[in-house]
């Protein structure tokens, strides 16, 4: 029997959004009493939660969503820690070689998602040393997520991690959650998006089945 | 190796939406030349496109998406013509049993989905017959799908369909798309929601892999 785990923070208004970015809103606006039905509104930025970012989101000729196949969105994934007290080397890289050579993506637990909803989840997060980002790179991966708002500090101009795994064709998955269970485990993972034409992003479910 | 068939209508503007409903918008409204980066801003009602129905869209104590543990979105299914030509009928539904009662979900193919963008989309397609559906309701489904906008017509008003299915805890799938090529087939359906607390609806990616 298959375990599925919710990698996906919830939608809700209040939600954490990356600095500056608009604040998304989700408003009963048809009703039962009023409509005979419930339905909400939902207004949202592409980026927002649980989210993929398509290299058009930073290459004005990279892929979008809609220019990528299906299979793009699932496959085997395993979980490393990059954690402040452990943080991931090329020496680990190089000494799970074999693994890496079988997966489909990896996903990086930092241990951010506990901060999810406080001020310190946009602060001096763990983000991948860009070494050990290209050294990830040279592996066939479709993608690389991580539990944390972004791959590259919120501060940071150059995008450098954005830069290096949008302009290899990678999607990247951002705020996930739930990854501690996953550590060093090799798992079916799931992150079809919304079929948007011409997405740079898009709000996901992203789930693991171990 | 697995085919993964996409069964998702993309999402644009001039979209169909169910009659009434407002018009979604996919609004650039963050640009590489102006931001450094594209990202769009989604303001669009839950039942929009591809999406699924939770009991809670029509019934004020019924289990919205986030009552729902996250398998209630995936699993076996098969897929049953019901054409003008060709309506599903009990005898029918009675010759499959044993298929039956392997599946999770039943996707109904009617073909509706080639009128989609034009205007024979909303008016007298195929919806499945209550008596077939109470025997449906029988086997121990999650959910039910259909390539039409709805499982009732546009001007049902007692929504005895959407009643039937939700009211027994199934969701409801609408606006699929390329179920053809499934028809009679049993395969793997995922169509996980976004993560909307308290979700009537949301629009999904639902993909099947054969």
């Amino acid at each position: 029997m298959n375990t599925l785990v919710d990698l996906t923070h919830i939608m809700e208004d209040k939600m954490p959004v990356f600095p500056g970015t608009r604040a998304p809103e989700f408003i009963d606006n048809c009703t039962i009493e009023k409509n005979g039905f419930n339905e909400k509104l939902l207004s949202l930025q592409s980026h927002t939660g649980t989210h993929i970012d398509a290299p058009f989101h930073i290459f004005s000729d990279g892929k979008s969503l809609s220019d990528f196949a299906l299979n793009a969105f699932c496959g085997k994934a395993i979980c490393l820690e990059h954690t402040i007290e452990n943080p991931l080397t090329t020496r680990h890289v190089n000494s799970i070689h074999n693994s890496l050579k079988k997966v489909d993506f990896v996903l990086i637990y930092t241990g951010w998602s506990q901060y999810w909803r406080t001020i310190r989840y946009f602060d001096a997060f763990p983000v991948p040393d860009t070494e050990v980002l290209n050294m990830l790179v040279s592996y066939q991966l479709k993608g690389l997520g991580i539990d944390t708002i972004s791959v590259d500090q919120v501060k940071s101009e150059d995008l450098l991690n954005h830069r290096l795994l949008l302009g290899n064709d990678l999607i990247i998955i951002e705020n996930l959650t739930n990854l501690r269970p996953l550590l060093n485990v090799v798992f079916d993972f799931f992150c079809f998006p919304l079929h948007i034409n011409k997405g740079d992003g898009s709000p996901v479910r992203a789930v693991a089945r171990t």
